[in-house]
């Protein structure tokens, strides 16, 4: 009889949106939502003018596309090395539907033998992914607390491949590009993979914190940067994102040393038949000197979001993290709270909608996470209801 | 050190087309294409109306769509479960980009003490991905040869999960009632899985050859169908398709029979993050009224292809098979050819691309595949120089 992998059972994880959603369906009054982790603004108007004349140039025999690159097409390759690298050519840039799928399926290309090392809290797809593809007992959790600036540190342990996800979700912080030289450094010394996400890369303002990690020396040996289009250019429903495979990326298999570049050009050509050509084009335009601008514009409109819910809630006495690098604050919950008492606190007395920071693993109890991703208006309808509280929530 | 999953250098296939390309770049003389396995008619103008309304709704606050459902748009998985099923259940499909990436993806389901079989010659995604996912040692190949009417029969052998393509990509058959229900049977007996690849489903005419497995008695408990709408609405550039896994699917974990259904919807909820909002739109209005008009017309077409290069070639004395619930004719080669020795004649003569039957598997050597997917003047065009060719092709 077929036999099924026993590994996806081996999920031990509270999914806490069922459950916020349970509570939603019982709040019979509007709510706030500062919960949201999709983006809320519309389609910015020269994406949507390219996909719909990739879509016209279809309908006509002289722009027929049928199947595309399994790796993408070259006019975004080229636009993605150009726009956003210094020094990655781009043959080392493979489109994809998104980062979600990349960070799923990257495992594929090793062993089950390798240490697996990422993030606690972070967004729940390395670990659940880590586990369904059988490493669930060669994980080293990375405690992202108060002590390590809410981000992950090299551990004293061998691991051989590192997610790491910079700007943070949920935490809001971001690498340092000291702190990304430490992680270099960890992955020589231990022949590790580091593996980036940067789905939250377009927020970033800090001098401190690079772009990308290949900015610094070394990393182009030891780092895969996995990207998107999603919070960049609001792409969360047309789907499509890139990863940075370097051809200097190598892996062990026996003696030899492998490109996973090789690799992961192999694993797309067989199970990919690459992305939605109209689509590319909109990706392509979003990188476009007039998509630039209307999409920064929108990335502007979530920062103030973020950055006022930050300067507020600070203002009021609250320890929160991030919003500066990133859509996300983070907020310690008041003492004698818990992260799901405080959710249904704020729920109850302010209608506000937030999530529970333990929904991201064991080191986010004791916090939430608020979103930026918002227009103005909710964000000011948001701390007015939570200044009204009036509550001395400032007593850590 | 990170180690590779070494099974990625496991594969030993001719990999055909990059051979085709040389030759194609060393042949300077136009040339005829009927090895085409990609759609050659332009988007239907009801398609690309419904995608570019989506995309136009995007762009307004009011019809902002962000991240959808990662198992498809329930006004999707509605319009194929009412349109092309008799008895399956909405939830029981699963929207995709398209049939080969389901197809490759869903040995994660899978431990990997299953024993898998899959035709030969046969669309090599199948051999490609069991082998990359660790399964080398475990596959029975499925003879496809005249002996079998270059259909894929159920083994002597025990075997767990088992990949069938009907209509046959490249053999042009199609699996009819009789031998569909010896499948099931096969699987009922040794408690295996069929994973059906339909993504020809469109072209079948025959009577005796079901539209879906899911007509017959038995199969929703052991047949799982993929599906695509690349070749029935000329979505191969577009990428959307769709995976049925109905509930009653069950394989084994220790004493338990675990339901497929919810283990796909675990990995696509944990891996995927959906398929494009207007894409889905598109597809949506590819089974309306009239986008099924707009459609059928060019499955006419490359079915009048098919029939006519099916016919004219066996009134020469030739052997095809294929063609009548295919868009593919397999031409068994002139005695003193191989596959490759003939695919050089005919370019080198008449100027032709056809496919090596080879490229496909060790049984398909002896054979070409010649394609329906031209415009009818192509077909016309390719038979007048074979039959310039005058030669005895029928002294098989």
């Amino acid at each position: 009889m077929a036999e099924i992998n026993s590994d996806y059972f081996c999920i031990d994880r509270e999914y806490i949106f069922p459950i916020i959603e349970k509570k939603l369906a019982e709040h019979h009054r509007p709510t706030i939502n500062l919960g949201i982790g999709d983006i809320s603004l519309p389609l910015a108007p020269t994406i949507a003018h390219a996909i719909r004349n990739a879509v016209d140039e279809m309908t006509k025999g002289t722009g027929l596309h049928g199947y595309g690159p399994s790796l993408g097409y070259d006019f975004l390759r080229t636009q993605i090395a150009s726009e956003l690298y210094n020094g990655i050519e781009p043959d080392e840039i493979f489109i994809s539907e998104g980062a979600n799928t990349d960070l799923a399926n990257i495992l594929d290309l090793f062993s089950n033998d390798n240490r697996i090392a990422l993030p606690d809290p972070t967004y729940p797809v390395y670990l659940d992914s880590s586990i369904m593809a059988g490493y669930k007992d060669k994980i080293t959790l990375l405690p992202c607390t108060g002590e390590t600036n809410f981000l992950p540190m090299p551990p004293e342990q061998h691991c051989d491949i590192i997610f790491l996800c910079s700007p943070s979700n949920p935490t809001g912080q971001a690498l340092t590009r000291t702190q990304l030289a430490s992680w270099i450094s960890y992955a020589q010394e231990h022949h590790a993979i580091l593996i980036i996400d940067c789905a939250y890369r377009c927020f970033i303002r800090s001098e401190d914190v690079p772009q990308s990690i290949y900015e610094l020396p070394g990393a182009k040996e030891v780092a895969i940067e996995i990207n998107t289009f999603s919070k960049s250019a609001g792409f969360t429903g047309l789907r499509c994102g890139w990863s940075v495979f370097p051809k200097t990326v190598r892996a062990k298999l026996k003696e030899q040393n492998i490109s996973l570049h090789q690799m992961w050009k192999q694993r797309q050509n067989t199970k990919s038949n690459g992305v939605s050509y109209p689509i590319q084009r909109g990706a392509q335009a979003a990188l476009s000197k007039q998509g630039l601008v209307e999409t920064r514009a929108q990335i502007a409109q979530y920062q103030q979001s973020s950055e006022t819910l930050l300067n507020e809630l600070t203002a009021m006495g609250q320890r929160c993290f991030g919003g500066e690098n990133a859509p996300y604050v983070w907020w310690q919950v008041p003492q004698g709270h818990s992260s799901w008492s405080f959710f249904d606190y704020l729920l109850d007395q302010c209608n506000l909608i937030t999530i529970p920071g333990c929904g991201f693993g064991h080191q986010g109890e004791g916090y939430i996470r608020l979103s930026g991703f918002t227009k103005p208006e909710t964000t000011i309808k948001a701390l007015e209801a939570i200044k009204s509280l009036n509550l001395n929530l400032s007593s850590h």
